[in-house]
């Protein structure tokens, strides 16, 4: 084993510029993604937390027109009934708000939760089982954080059918849909979060 | 709004070091920790990312003696139903792991999920409610890193019966206990999870 690492006050202040301008990315450049980024962000994923060390994150790359289209769709429909819950200004608002890149992120994923892995035996999810959806959710966060500091911007899309998106890319029925993930290079950089400036939420 | 920060190579670098020593840690020293570092933690945790920016992440200190009794017979209850589901080489091993510090911890918060909160106006989480709890997730996962940093560790204990937490700390019906956090100068430091040094999964 090695000598534990010291981080000092420049670090602890450029780790909190990250944390302030991480932001859940919708308006992307086409540009592409050089493929071993990708690959270096993925193979980070395997020094997230997990219950039991369960390691229970599926990524699936979604690139194919076809599963691209169907992703849209989902959206769409989702979209309009959530619309369709507000009145009045905010329902005005709602309709003005841009929450996805799916048209412009050149790379995207489905971030799925393996129930039925046999890693982790169990550990740590018998009275809290939701615990393995958590571990996901953790590496996707960490994941979220190293795309920054390499440029790159993430949005998280949840406005979506989680059993469209499972039957689009043929899922084994035991793979709960966490995320959809947009990557790309963000048009625009902020430290300000998008429904913030919109006007949807205080910051 | 200010320049972007660009991040270097000696950042990620250090990142990755921060990604590969954060552990899930159980055996803690004694120490008080400094009010202002668990503040400052606690005040980060505004940078976290949350569906519809709801923010809906409730940290409630657990200081009292008697709440922290409470927890410590909820763990050993929970604890002993786990061990009595597993058989032979493998219940032994349980046995022999130890999975929080619930005695040693200087510092430990339940952190909930308040599925009342009026905050973020229900978007992005009509067909995926999860993304609520999954927020509170993101929250916990960047504070773990943060603490890292400042030398601090953090043990993330789910062998706990939430409703036997949430009747101790009387906390409202609509809040959801996501995580029960031990904070505190670790005993020791490693860059491998405990898990795989005590065998019980593969790294």
């Amino acid at each position: 084993m090695s000598e534990p690492p010291v981080f000092d006050e420049g670090f602890a202040r450029q780790f909190e510029e990250l944390l302030r301008w991480r932001r859940d990315v919708r308006r992307f450049k086409r540009d592409a993604v050089p493929v071993e980024l990708i690959e270096m962000l993925l193979a980070q994923t395997s020094l997230s937390p997990s219950v039991g060390h369960a390691q229970p994150w599926r990524w699936i790359p979604v690139a194919e027109p076809a599963q691209r289209a169907a992703v849209q769709e989902s959206f769409g429909r989702c979209n309009a009934d959530a619309l369709a819950s507000y009145e009045g200004e905010r329902a005005a608002l709602y309709a003005r708000l841009k929450l996805e890149g799916l048209r412009e992120a050149p790379v995207q994923f489905a971030v799925f939760c393996d129930h039925g892995t046999g890693r982790g035996h169990g550990l740590g999810r018998r009275t809290m089982p939701e615990m393995l959806d958590y571990s996901v959710v953790a590496a996707i966060t960490q994941f979220w954080l190293s795309a920054r500091i390499h440029g790159l911007g993430v949005g998280w899309v949840s406005i979506l059918d989680p059993d469209e998106i499972a039957k689009t890319l043929e899922t084994p029925p035991e793979w709960k849909l966490v995320a959809y993930l947009c990557v790309g290079w963000p048009e625009e950089e902020g430290d300000v979060p998008e429904l913030v400036r919109a006007g949807w939420e205080r910051g």
